[in-house]
């Protein structure tokens, strides 16, 4: 059994209402003047952001506004809110919305008291050792940004999207109403519940599997999960299922389903390649490349496949065929993404087939310029992952 | 749906050799003279104490020792170590041990920064604005203090337990490894699993059940438990085993597996006041009380226990008697904790049936003479408590 380190500390506050809270809050973690970071669709227009402003006002946090962050956020956009921090003295940020919002107001937390370029972490050419305070008033259930250590940022000057991690940056609190999700879109609904399961599933097909506990918790995650989007893309409106959705895109990458550096993390990479290059949403991404990695992998720990399919998917288990079993698994979360309205590969996600040299380019991308592998499940060369975007188009 | 919120900023370093890092982290936390707290058995014959000593002195941690923590923590013990922590200037508080050191640990941490008498805080007379960073290096998996907030001390002045609960004292880092848990003799190994089921026992059986997710994870924690203990009593050194009771312990008691806010906690104070009495194992009390317990409430939600007796028991669902079906989950309940060697009622715990002054001592006591009701799936009151002492004597 592999040792781990477990380390949540931001604070949930959930609930309808629960933004209430939030000058208290940004008070109790020693915030004096804030951004407040967002996009600028959903938060302005449901009147979130007016409210949280105008709560700021009353409990008098004094609040900077920055909006503008896209899906995949954008490293220039980053550098925006560096600058405004620096020039106004601001000492802790606040993003409202979700993790591509989280993410960025992350990345801007480490620029501010770094002397460099803010991408040299993301790089690796530099590890941050402060960073001002984040928190979040959440809207998009999925990334799970709220409670983890992680910002992915996508850097336009040659498309590059990577990943920094640091244990500094995980949100102080984080404001979870489930009625702010009511409006998220089918789409966006079911993207997110699809990257909600798919943090836990790269946590559970990982090269151990030996910690039944975490196991039986994963997958008491995921099946849930099933349940709760079909309620809520019939009832939009539907609190609880909304509020189980929303907590469980906390606890998929909290590490309570399993330690973040022992999962497989290969389909995320491959993925982020693809939403690097096609700016898909993140969520569809990864449903159109997982049947595919699944399929290139299940051979290196078929009973784990078992595993999944039996107690996640439902399949009855072929004892006389375990890998027919692990295969019809693969096969039921195919027909599970198609029944939310995801994609299960490319051409379903982009439209089209992709090309030969958009691959060879994301494979390029993916490993480095041929340099590492991905995945721990089974360590992917350039070749594999170049088989499985062929086996995704 | 309830609001909650859930906080768990304990850093857990879990693995064989994980008190390697005690040093390094006691400085991380911002630590400069430690008060190392323990009991005085296993840790010292077993070499933890000296080993940790000697990790702190390699790493420039000046140290004081304090042990003769006893199983129920006593007042005295925590006046004794407020007294040497002001004496000697001592800025972090060190457990090593299990439940009771820590929460001795807590009660001193609360004390040291306060100007009145510490048991103010456990009668309810003060709240703690501030308190000593406290961490331990557990060695016993029952109590789940080395994530939570809770603290249970023993007033011998008038045998008074009582606890106290307050996030500032939630430890900084908690160092598992599961290695130190080889040694734990049968009773106290099903005694610890029997307070960790509980912990989330006392969560899954509130007065909403409402939360498919959490309650799945419930289950999940509670049937794994059910195999692990078979496991370690078997085999005392079963690694994996040992690993999951540990993790488990944690899990069971930091709101992963349900609020505790929202939880029943009858069983809890029920046995609270046995303890208090007689000075039994408290895991072992609780084993004493819980099947009184739920057959005197079970017919608040029968569908719950039902629930209960299918999902973690493995009782055959017989949908034309659920009643019985609930039983049948209790009567499940009994038959393991004989199986791990844990009593189910008090005169099995304490060897003589408990006399009427007795149960009538621990009623007044246990509903704070009369003033309160305790538990929240039924509201007891003193008459309600006395009849389950009654059913369990």
């Amino acid at each position: 059994m592999k040792d781990f380190n477990f380390y949540a500390p931001t604070e949930v506050v959930f609930g309808a209402n629960s933004e209430e809270k939030v000058a208290s809050l940004i008070k109790h973690y020693g915030g004096h003047k804030v951004l407040v970071h967002y996009g600028g669709q959903s938060a302005v227009k449901s009147g979130l952001l007016d409210k949280v402003c105008g709560l700021l006002s009353d409990g008098g946090v004094e609040a900077v506004k920055l909006g503008g962050v896209v899906p995949n956020p954008r490293l220039s956009k980053v550098k925006e809110g560096i600058e405004i921090c620096r020039k106004e003295g601001i000492d802790f940020i606040l993003a409202v919305g979700g993790g591509s919002v989280i993410d960025s107001a992350k990345a801007i937390a480490y620029g501010v008291p770094y002397e460099g370029d803010v991408w040299d972490f993301y790089v690796g050419k530099a590890q941050a050792e402060v960073c001002l305070p984040v928190a979040c008033v959440l809207t998009i259930p999925a990334a799970g940004s709220e409670m983890s250590e992680a910002s992915v940022i996508t850097n336009e000057d040659g498309d590059v999207k990577l990943g920094y991690s640091n244990n500094i940056s995980r949100p102080k609190f984080a404001i979870m109403n489930p009625c702010r999700t009511f409006t998220l879109p089918p789409y966006q609904t079911a993207a997110g519940v699809t990257d909600i399961m798919m943090h836990t599933m790269e946590r559970y097909f990982n090269p151990d599997c030996d910690m039944t506990i975490t196991d039986e918790i994963a997958e008491a995650l995921m099946r849930t999960m099933k349940e709760c989007v079909f309620a809520v893309l019939k009832n939009p409106e539907d609190y609880r299922n909304r509020a189980q959705i929303m907590w469980a895109g906390s606890l998929a990458h909290n590490d309570v389903t399993g330690d973040r550096g022992n999962g497989d993390w290969a389909t995320h990479q491959i993925e982020h390649e693809l939403s690097g290059l096609f700016d898909v949403t993140h969520g569809a991404g990864l449903a159109a490349v997982w049947p595919s990695w699944a399929r290139y992998v299940y051979k290196e720990n078929v009973s784990r496949f078992v595993r999944f399919a039996v107690n996640v998917m439902g399949v009855p288990n072929d004892f006389t065929d375990p890998e027919g079993t692990a295969l019809k698994g693969i096969e039921a979360m195919e027909r599970f993404y198609h029944a939310i309205g995801m994609p299960i590969n490319i051409h379903e996600l982009i439209g089209r087939e992709v090309t030969d040299e958009e691959i060879k380019e994301m494979v390029r991308k993916c490993s480095r310029n041929y340099t590492i592998t991905q995945g721990k499940f089974k360590a992917l060369k350039p070749e594999d992952i170049e088989a499985i975007y062929r086996i995704a188009k």
